[in-house]
């Protein structure tokens, strides 16, 4: 049997970049690890693939996996859910490859209590007067909803304690460049790779 | 004040080839740590420069040192004593800057309990008969003597549950890399980091 492939978590505060911090390492071809896709219930917008962007499923067959286990992290937005079906991740794992999850805080919490041997990376804003700016200048949001994301965002930002390790992301290169330092690193941990010692040393 | 550097500690069985990777790693000139020169009381062999290779005391001095606990490790091999003065390992983390300690496998359980907090790298060898090979290929010992290093060298790799990486050393240019990115990794855990993220949410 493969030995168990390790679960990278890349998590953070709405706003900080996590999506464009995870597909800039997926551009990269010398990655080891498979990104896991989402499932969730909204519909695809204009170009979106079924099983490249996400899994798109019906909303009772969402519920259905809930009941069942079957998903790793999920929450509900608005009237849609999202989240990480269990299965794609263990069988991932359990073939020995690394699996890199991108969600939202509330899922990484999800996933420690589940899988607490994952390398949990929180991305951080430089500062909060820069989050602030990121997402007034997406210009999608009033005042009065910037301020109430601004709020959940420094909640977020105190949850960075549960977390492995905190990544800023200033400049994309050097968050893309630390988080797969991070990866390499944690391979070498005694903690991972104990184990195979362990049978050399019962060789003798 | 300068946020007080980290310890790396390098270090594994006798004959891994702990002094090899070390020297490997300062020959390059990208590095953010600072040696640390160890102190013995053996005489300087041809070419040894003091300050250098080691700081070169007296019996007595480096008595005097143990018993006013300035050596943050040391040991006595036949009759002379070997170790790292506490002053400037102290002083150059005070500065901020990371120290890097390549040190024996007794060494190290001592700093280990003095500074808890560093970061502790084991050498490993890609296995005992390879281990025993470099010890034979040094000529420098008998049979008899080389045996009873492997049972030395065995219960060595066991104490690699006391560290946090391990890295083998198979390809020299390889472990040089693997430490060095072990080095970066450890300067974004948030244990290390947080303190200056509680500052950030505390300016709000």
């Amino acid at each position: 049997m493969a030995k168990r492939g390790m679960l990278i978590v890349l998590s953070g505060p709405s706003g900080v970049g996590k999506g464009t911090v995870r597909k800039a390492i997926f551009e990269q071809k010398d990655n080891d690890f498979q990104y896991s896709i989402s499932m969730t219930t909204r519909q695809p917008r204009n170009g979106e693939v079924n099983g490249e962007d996400y899994f798109f499923v019906s909303k009772s067959d969402f519920e259905d996996k809930i009941a069942h286990g079957q998903m790793l992290e999920y929450a509900k937005y608005v009237d849609n859910y999202y989240g990480t079906p269990l299965q794609y991740v263990n069988q991932t794992l359990d073939s020995g490859k690394d699996v890199f999850l991108e969600i939202e805080v509330n899922g990484a919490r999800q996933v420690r209590e589940k899988m607490p041997d994952g390398v949990f990376i929180f991305l951080t804003p430089p500062d909060l007067v820069e989050l602030k700016q990121r997402i007034i200048n997406r210009g999608t949001e009033d005042m009065a909803t910037i301020d109430k994301r601004m709020g959940k965002a420094v909640d977020e930002i105190k949850t960075m304690r549960d977390y492995d390790y905190a990544v800023v992301n200033d400049d994309l290169v050097v968050a893309v460049d630390e988080i797969k330092n991070i990866i390499k690193g944690e391979h070498l941990r005694v903690t991972r790779v104990y184990p195979e010692y362990q049978e050399m040393l019962g060789e003798l």
